[in-house]
């Protein structure tokens, strides 16, 4: 009998990491929620967490910045990665129903992708919290003064709230991304593999193309390219690409030829490609 | 004779941006100060500015992802490029010392950036304020209950502040690219021109690739690629390049072909390029 793995998350259980968290690990996770993605990385990095979701892409708001700069600085490796839909749910104590709402309180950016629910219901006061989930927490815990809260289903599910309404996001199609990160590299299989890879291109004319075309000789399909800026290199980008599709041996032969052409080529992780839209 | 250009910026006056606006309309510019980035596109829109500096990367930052979605949004046109070099003082009210400082206001991000100088100076606390250029105008104007501000040394002068200490950031080599946006297109000139353009790609594989080639082939020289996720079709982006090198109609000729393989081309603006390294 082994422990249940530790995934380390950040913020609040019954976040949305929360639910990534159980998408890779289903067998009963261990939370290890962390205040800051800093605290997550370390988490991992010195053993008190076995494994860590963090998200890297959105589908409203685009690339998580910050979360590629760490898996740039840190040594841990890519080993899963999972989708996961932002369903938004006003969520009360037991036994309260929606017209008795006058306030409702979330995370800034989940209010503002509720603007729709509060353009509808002028009589509920939007209030800025610190967490989705914390904000879910504090109201179940009595230690609230705002009527509602605005958060996961899971969030309503762990703390025992009632969900008087769900869906309340403004756009439906808002999915984060998340990759699973761990102190060693994970077991892709052969087939349906996906490698996620940082680079650098030389400051002259064509060199990204040199790059690219590696992939495309190599029958590879980039499913992501992001560029972020190299500290004490003015104007000089890293790059951070996804790719799929052909063997996971072809990836790698992809990945060698890459060196070529490319400097500071560094697999983050190969693991098992996720479904593109989840439930 | 003419009427100075009225140059729209984000935040107060004296901010970095406002620098960046005396750049590219040296010309004593009137000022349009506009607290947000909406504020600011609206304004040239609505014909209450004439142009607008907007901030689109910084070199220890990245990119600034809204203000892309923003020129996308909006109909204007990129008619100028600079980039301000982000230096920051350390200013007092004039007759004060360093000796005599024991707090420092500024925006969170400026604080951040001048770590190593809180770590020199333990006695001086960090205060955090909502702008940098507003923490200087506060504390000149006698409504601050701090001994100093972190800001540009443009916003030491306008607002008669004293710098007691200059380049107090961690890393010098810390610069902000602004793009200046109008109602018309610029006059480019056929030799040292650059062009910012926005595209997307049909989802499968090799189709970036394909676009970069039109680029690869033109000769044309790629100096910045960015994505954006587009609401509504979920992991499909939009990128935002901007080209250089050749002459003006052979980058247009660039942009022809590249709409025989991607969507939605939209050249946002055809501009001088900037130096790539300023004072």
């Amino acid at each position: 009998m082994t422990a249940p793995p530790r995934v380390a998350i950040q913020g609040e259980r019954g976040a949305f990491s929360h639910a990534a968290a159980l998408e890779v690990a289903p067998d009963d996770p261990e939370i290890v929620a962390c205040r800051t993605f800093e605290e997550l990385f370390d988490a991992i990095t010195d053993g008190s967490a076995d494994l860590g979701v963090v998200p890297v892409e959105n589908t409203l708001a685009g690339s998580v910045q910050r979360n590629l700069d760490l898996l740039v600085q840190h040594t841990l490796y890519a080993v899963a990665e999972t989708r996961v839909h932002i369903g938004l749910c006003l969520i009360g104590t037991p036994g309260r129903t929606l017209a008795e709402v006058r306030s409702a309180a979330s995370h800034p950016v989940a209010l503002q992708q509720c603007h729709g629910f509060f353009r509808k219901h002028p009589e509920v006061a939007s209030i800025v919290a610190y967490d989705t989930a914390g904000s879910v927490k504090d109201l179940l815990e009595g230690r609230a003064d705002f009527d509602a809260a605005i958060g996961s289903a899971l969030a309503a599910e762990l703390y025992g709230g009632e969900v008087l309404l769900a869906g309340i996001e403004d756009d439906p199609l808002n999915y984060t991304r998340f990759l699973a990160v761990a102190r060693e590299p994970g077991n892709p299989p052969q087939h349906g593999a996906k490698t996620s890879l940082t680079f650098t291109v030389r400051h002259r004319p064509g060199s990204l193309y040199a790059a690219l075309h590696r992939f495309a000789a190599a029958g590879v399909d980039l499913t992501r390219l992001e560029s972020r800026p190299i500290p004490g290199r003015p104007w000089e980008y890293r790059f951070y690409a996804d790719i799929r599709g052909v063997t996971l041996s072809e990836q790698m032969a992809c990945v060698e030829a890459l060196r070529a052409v490319t400097e500071d080529v560094r697999v983050l992780g190969s693991y098992t490609e996720a479904e593109v839209t989840p439930e």
